[in-house]
């Protein structure tokens, strides 16, 4: 089996979460199981590598999960993309549209050094809202996304679009 | 120097956020360098080994950044403890106080098997509300915390206190 396959196999679907008729796909299963885990980092390390990645940076919470651990396997410093009034220093701040209203995201004005590449990891692609916003905000501070990475894509919601031209790749993509 | 000198040499006082009175310690900048963030990760997995930790636990969300990354550099799985409402599948919740009402926190209920070594994983020990709730939800669930470790400890907030018996290491204490 690929590391592909089995991560996917261990993705658990949760029917009518967080509202009804919702599929949600729980990753939990994946951070449990050490090997599985291992495997998910291994194929993100992979990405990085590739795209020469000086810096990760990481979307508040999961994305912190995968981030963090792919920066410390690569020897790179760490840079948290926050929900709006978590980041203390002085920051900078994208919004994006949910289905009802709005968000913001936001990262410290010296987070990252101009021209620094920089690989974005979160743990879903889905309508591509707080990435776009999180690449937006990365750009805005003097810094270069060279690739964007998924654990899972919903492919359907077509989040893609909301990336500009960063490369982007899913470990695993739905449907 | 030790790590922990280096560490601390590293957060920066914010002073007044998140609101006037408060001195904030922005740990970002271990994070962003990754020689800091592998000492401080280092002083975590001694800690873990130490407990004979078999499952690490970390809270949401800069606990993720440690926490995760602690377990897999253990070859460990990784349970998250989560704010109430992000967890998809069956949960178990303990409530917490704030200086203003309250907060809940969850586990997954399949989260843990009987009798689980488990180090519990934060950034900071502040009041110790958030690790408490974490811990009681764990020892809920059959499990047993061996250990917490925080990178972080406001001593002067008592926050010992509100963990039981649990044996606490910080890496940083301030004062």
């Amino acid at each position: 089996m690929t590391a592909t396959s089995q991560i996917r196999a261990a993705i658990r679907d949760i029917p009518d979460f967080p509202k009804p008729g919702i599929l949600f796909r729980d990753i939990t299963p994946v951070l449990s199981d050490a090997g599985l885990f291992r495997l998910a980092i291994r194929e993100f390390v992979d990405i990085c590598r590739e795209a020469k990645a000086a810096k990760i940076a990481g979307i508040d919470a999961r994305g912190f999960l995968f981030g963090a651990t792919v920066a410390y396997e690569l020897g790179l410093g760490f840079v948290p993309v926050r929900k709006k009034g978590k980041l203390p220093f002085h920051t900078i701040t994208q919004s994006y549209d949910l289905e009802y209203g709005s968000a913001e995201v936001e990262i410290h004005t010296d987070a990252f050094t101009e021209g620094e590449r920089v690989v974005l990891i979160d743990d879903l692609l889905a309508t591509g809202g707080t990435a776009g916003a999180a690449i937006r905000l990365i750009t805005q501070s003097g810094a270069r996304v060279v690739a964007a990475a998924f654990l899972l894509e919903l492919a359907d919601l077509g989040g893609r679009k909301a990336l500009g031209d960063v490369p982007i790749t899913a470990i695993v993509t739905y449907p």
